[in-house]
């Protein structure tokens, strides 16, 4: 299989300037990038790009896909309420396949904003992990798949979907909060982080008063503890970050932690606006989440690139905070750091093939007068001409290529969304 | 000409629930809503909208189209510095056609973004009225067209300009502000409103600065000042508002003035968050704007409604501020108020035809479990699938139907883009 985009401007990411060529295929990696792809043929498929903009696809390095059933069921809340009141009721009557019919609504949200890899973290992550493989979304699975799960299979697990390079499936070790986890899930991934010496994630200083609470419980910051515990020293990072201290800055550098910024979610809970410049002062890496769609609602890296540099602009008072390379190297380049996605961050001979066609011939990259302010600054998804993961070409000029018609992914989750409604309405008549 | 648009949710704006049905059009106006528009056949344009949502056009309250040659040209600055070192020695350059050209490309983006109206003020607004003739967009001059006009030149050209009701092109009095306006302009302008009984809009406390210079200058507010001069005696209002007293608020109550925020620039630009809640709680009328493509830099009120609400449930610390549709009165019929639009504000049997069709196919809207928090919350300009104005079918599908090849409207911009840096490149190394 092989496939020849040509005639585009080319932004690999890898700090050289625009190119002008042609990129060759070859099955799911990148086998040329130069001026004269057509020598490399004959081609399976040929896409004249029209001098439109390639670069890599957006990293999305934090969400929780299934939650697309709660998407505008949930709205108002502030994080504390919403979690324990609006989101856990529901999530408890979630079946494991429910996960999986209720993720793809997520990927093909995902392919329309040209976003070619999540990190996701939820229910029965078996089942996310299928639903994109067969969509052909690329995924990061994070987080114990119950809780009794025990150190030795958690090490199999990370063992057994990392040991497959050619996988769009890995998996990393994680928890979803201080103030959620319990002992026996702490004690367990303590344990299999340091016996397969592997990086750990969490949701952390989302809200000023999980600090708070943490200080009360724990006499220190949830950085600090868990730093304490050793869950960091095969480093990883956290996702929202807004309350830090300058110890808990200090110690995310020392251990070459990712801040994961959902800004997003951020302003739709009311949760805080995370200092961005700060932490890019102290030489943090950064990448960019959606977070769920219950929170979002949202799943579109413009939108988070927008609140991204927005916010920062206002924080600091200073309109030259954040500048769009700065921003757009968080949604792609760091966001792939964080992942541990070596092997498809930039454009690049060898590298897997997750590439988007950016639509230069839309009004607002009108004048190009520099196109990577004009895709961060004036970009949304209707510029998204195509996404390819993983060498395949899942959506094209707003139709997608997943082996399955979009209506019966939405009608599956529609049914899902209802049968729990439902069951939540019969739940609160049974209790009266 | 009689068009039929079947089988839609229909949102009217009025307050009335989402209704099931088709809207008829008979030229310009809309001639049928229910539930059997077939029987008003036969018709010359017929569009099944699969239940996808038709709404009102969003009104673009504030914006300066012809600015498009400045987007991603003038990134980083402040308001004062990008004013008068980046912006007004490239507009010394502009020539009344650029105006015309430089326009097209912006009322373009409007199309894709669902906006069927926009408020601009600019250098040549002849020119940018002819152009908005020429693709079919409605709008709203604003300003006085050179520092010479007389008061009766300026009532000329309002009765004129809105003595046709049909016409695609109406003019407001205005001033862009406080700080720029000359003893000249202010004293015709005065004249013109108290001859002509009208409204007036003006740039108003949009940075902390502008309202402390006032303060020195002239010992009270923009707001104060413009108040005793007598410009508010017949109504209107101002553009971004940041800076407001408590009087300022109450007066702009008493005089029922409108404000107009534009968030998307205010953090681009580090100028400020309005403090929207406040002034809902005051009962003041909010529509919302794009500024121009130089401070924004895209025209796109997906984008606004995403600041307006993340910015008001940030600063005032809660997730129950601004509610979608709270955001979605301001994007639409609230501006439709300030801009005097009042037979295009809603869908209504007698009102102009501008009419958009969300697509509700699009993963970004699914699961339907509210259609308005899906459309404010989750939606973005690829959910626009129709924009109509004045019952023309303008854009369909991302295809355009303006009369002109979109690469030859793109391709002039670039020229016209390109000679002012040369010009002023000349004109640096000339006075070296």
């Amino acid at each position: 299989m092989k496939t020849l985009l040509k005639n585009a401007r080319i932004l690999k990411m890898n700090d050289e300037p625009l190119f002008d060529g042609d990129i060759v295929i070859e099955n799911n990696r990148i086998l040329y990038i130069g001026s004269n792809g057509e020598s490399y043929g004959p081609f399976d498929i040929v896409r004249n790009c029209h001098r439109n903009l390639l670069m890599p696809g957006f990293k999305n390095a934090h969400t929780h896909s299934a939650m697309t059933f709660l998407r505008s069921k949930t709205d108002g809340y502030s994080l504390h309420d919403w979690l324990f009141d609006v989101v856990f009721p529901r999530e408890k009557l979630l079946k494991p396949s429910d996960v999986y019919h209720l993720s793809k609504v997520a990927y093909l949200e995902y392919l329309t904003s040209g976003i070619t890899a999540c990190f996701d973290q939820y229910y029965f992550p078996l089942m996310s992990g299928q639903a994109a493989k067969d969509v052909g979304m690329r995924i990061l699975l994070l987080g114990t798949f119950n809780h009794e799960t025990s150190a030795e299979d958690l090490v199999n697990l990370y063992e057994g979907f990392n040991s497959e390079s050619e996988s769009l499936v890995r998996y990393c070790f994680g928890l979803h909060a201080e103030y959620t986890a319990t002992p026996e899930e702490y004690k367990a991934l303590n344990q299999a982080i340091h016996m397969a010496k592997a990086p750990f994630f969490i949701h952390i200083s989302e809200t000023k008063s999980e600090v708070e609470d943490c200080f009360k419980r724990r006499g220190m910051s949830p950085v600090a503890y868990l730093e304490k515990e050793g869950f960091f020293d095969y480093g990883g990072g956290g996702y929202h970050c807004i309350y830090f201290s300058d110890e808990d800055i200090a110690l995310f550098k020392k251990r070459n932690l990712s801040v994961i910024s959902c800004p997003g979610s951020n302003a739709k809970l009311a949760s805080g606006v995370i200092p961005l410049e700060k932490y890019l002062n102290a030489g943090l890496n950064i990448g960019l989440g959606t977070d769920g769609p219950a929170s979002n609602n949202c799943l579109d890296m413009f939108k988070e690139m927008t609140l991204a540099f927005s916010l920062s602009k206002l924080s600091t008072q200073n309109a030259m905070s954040l500048p769009a390379s700065e921003v757009l190297k968080m949604a792609t380049i760091n966001g792939a750091k964080a992942m541990g996605l070596s092997d498809c961050d930039i454009l690049e001979v060898g590298k897997k093939a997750d590439i988007i066609e950016i639509d230069l011939m839309k009004p607002n990259m009108h004048p190009i007068n520099d196109v990577v302010s004009n895709l961060v600054y004036s970009g949304s998804k209707d510029n998204i001409k195509m996404t390819m993961i993983d060498g395949k070409i899942l959506y094209l000029e707003g139709q997608f290529f997943v082996n399955e018609a979009i209506e019966d992914i939405y009608n599956k989750a529609q049914e899902i969304t209802e049968r729990i409604e439902q069951e939540l309405a019969a739940q609160k008549a049974n209790k009266r």
